[in-house]
């Protein structure tokens, strides 16, 4: 199978459907994630409260829950909501910013993994952290490579049956049986906040189009490591790639799927 | 009357004096409605705490009761706000974000209402949603066309008494006798987040400086499309959009006025 | 001393340190806040709730307080939070935003003054609302200049044994005995928001690296004065300008560092 080409179907299904995925995020990540949904051709929807998560997440094409910014009310909708996707059907997608650094947050991104997520994406220290492996969260950074991570990430996998996708210089994605590296994007993504973040929300855009979700996973990672590159072409400190980042994955064409890489690990 | 003159008087007004526009609004929405506010011209607050709304709304020239992201207690919030501003004769803009969506915001948008806004400013899906018209909103957007919801927005500015603005490719102003059209913007505002609620903020910045709020509504609306129509003169992704937006705000001059088209319907 | 290679030293060391700055700051300012910190070179983590913000100190460098939005809630958050940095002998940053505003925000400001904040910054308002002096703001703005607000940082510092900055065209910062001035920034910078914000972050990573918390704070407040004038150097309209200011401060460097002024006052 030539995985460019699975993704550049899934991203033209993307946009022909545009699907709502309706994000419980970390304020932080707010603005540059609705605004990356919408860059792709997708439509975000932010909804949080507990009155009203589990009929929303009944309009959704997907749901994204990210634990950055965290409260026991929240934690109460983020659970909802996900029992809710998951009873229906939806693909959802499990942030755990920070897994690792606070009790609090490494028992919440737990609790909120044994609901089965369709695909859990955060750095090597949260997925390590996630898997039981390691405390090596600096705060919302990680402390080891995704390479390191790739045997929690399977072991998670294969225990929850979902796909999981460390990121990093380069990115895993792995359903515990297969797995799938993506090699692009640059080193100026750490450098804008809440990138992880707005990945998350993509691979959930990707995974409301496309059933094969450890392929939807890396398509949407490789989109966004692709914008990366293009946006990275010229100088640019954080301010300029940020804005050229959401440029490109608006334009983002058959000749940027060309440098995607993705391959079988 | 010339449309055009009285916006631009309006505007001009606005930059003198400045006004404090206290925002209850969505999360999402923070960043770039307050930027926008302040490229305009106005000075933006953002306060909901219950423990000060209302001090803070005798402070401010207009209020914003946005409910893109809700929660009981911000409901209650904005309940206080609104009845003190109207208590005190201040302008407030109700933006009744994804009424329709779901039964908790289309019930918390109907009691703002009640509570008779000086303006109420949404799509069309969601004022017809708050008219009674119809359940058609999908998350965030809307399914049906500004002049579709005509009808409603007229019904509900003579039911309330107040502005009625549906905003879409035209929008339609209405103060239940008279309606103007605003013929302004273009399609990429609808690939940047939170553009209405920025409209919404930039409509409670001109009524607090002009009487007439049809007006005013409309010559906010006009200023922002027009601002949207400078920023896509040269080719601009959705990002570059967003910073040019801002630019054209701060440089809005007699110019710029010149491709302002309000009319009558 | 020479400030400039002062603040030119702490600068390098925070580049090489990339200290975690644990923000409790406000919903419209998060965005700024955290590109601001990474293109610096710190690196940052929003966590406001009562359940973890104790642990996540122990993890940081340094702590932001900043009351911009405010909820019961939170102002739990920071007080344990604040408790926290004291007693662990972390920098802490007070940002008493909109104090003199509402009651419940000069109380909450003056509460947490009372934890001994190793800095407090806030403009010439509310410093003065702070210190008793006045009830002068204006919404989030001052309605005072920095100088008339110096004799309140003065007292200010000497009760609580801290250092006081006082923001505004020329920036005053005091422990008491000493003064400095820091002259640079531009009238653009009240254009864009939570600018304010974003400098009491630089004070905490400024802070976290530097014992000399008079001349960290200074320096972070001249990087950021410079980041501004870098920006405007070619016209640019509010949206163009906070892009190029995150660019300013990616690219900080000894050629910038000799137009930063830190005068004796």
């Amino acid at each position: 199978m030539d995985y460019r080409d699975e993704a550049w179907a899934a991203l033209k299904r993307l946009r022909e459907r545009s699907p709502l995925v309706h994000s419980i995020t970390n304020y932080v990540s707010m603005d540059i994630t609705a605004n990356a949904l919408l860059a792709i051709g997708a439509a975000p929807a932010m909804v949080h409260a507990v009155e009203e998560v589990e009929e929303f997440v009944g309009l959704a094409d997907a749901l994204v829950v990210n634990i950055g910014t965290l409260s026991p009310e929240w934690v109460r909708a983020m659970h909802l909501a996900a029992a809710r996707a998951g009873s229906l059907g939806k693909p959802w997608v499990l942030d755990p910013v920070g897994a690792g650094a606070t009790r609090y947050r490494t028992d919440t991104a737990r609790d909120l993994a044994e609901r089965k997520p369709t695909v859990i994406r955060g750095n090597a220290s949260e997925i390590m952290a996630l898997a039981g492996a390691a405390n090596a969260t600096r705060g919302v950074d990680s402390a080891h490579s995704a390479s390191e991570a790739l045997e929690s990430a399977r072991a998670l996998a294969r225990q929850l049956g979902c796909v999981v996708a460390v990121t990093g210089a380069v990115d895993y994605v792995t359903d515990g049986a297969r797995t799938l590296s993506v090699s692009n994007g640059v080193a100026m993504m750490t450098r804008v906040t809440a990138l992880g973040c707005s990945a998350t929300a993509l691979v959930a855009a990707f995974a409301a189009v496309h059933e094969d979700r450890l392929l939807a996973t890396a398509g949407a990672l490789g989109v966004l490591g692709v914008a990366g590159e293009v946006a990275a072409r010229d100088w640019a400190g954080p301010g300029t790639f940020r804005v050229r980042l959401l440029d490109a994955l608006y334009m983002f064409d058959a000749e940027a799927m060309k440098v995607m890489r993705i391959a079988n690990v």
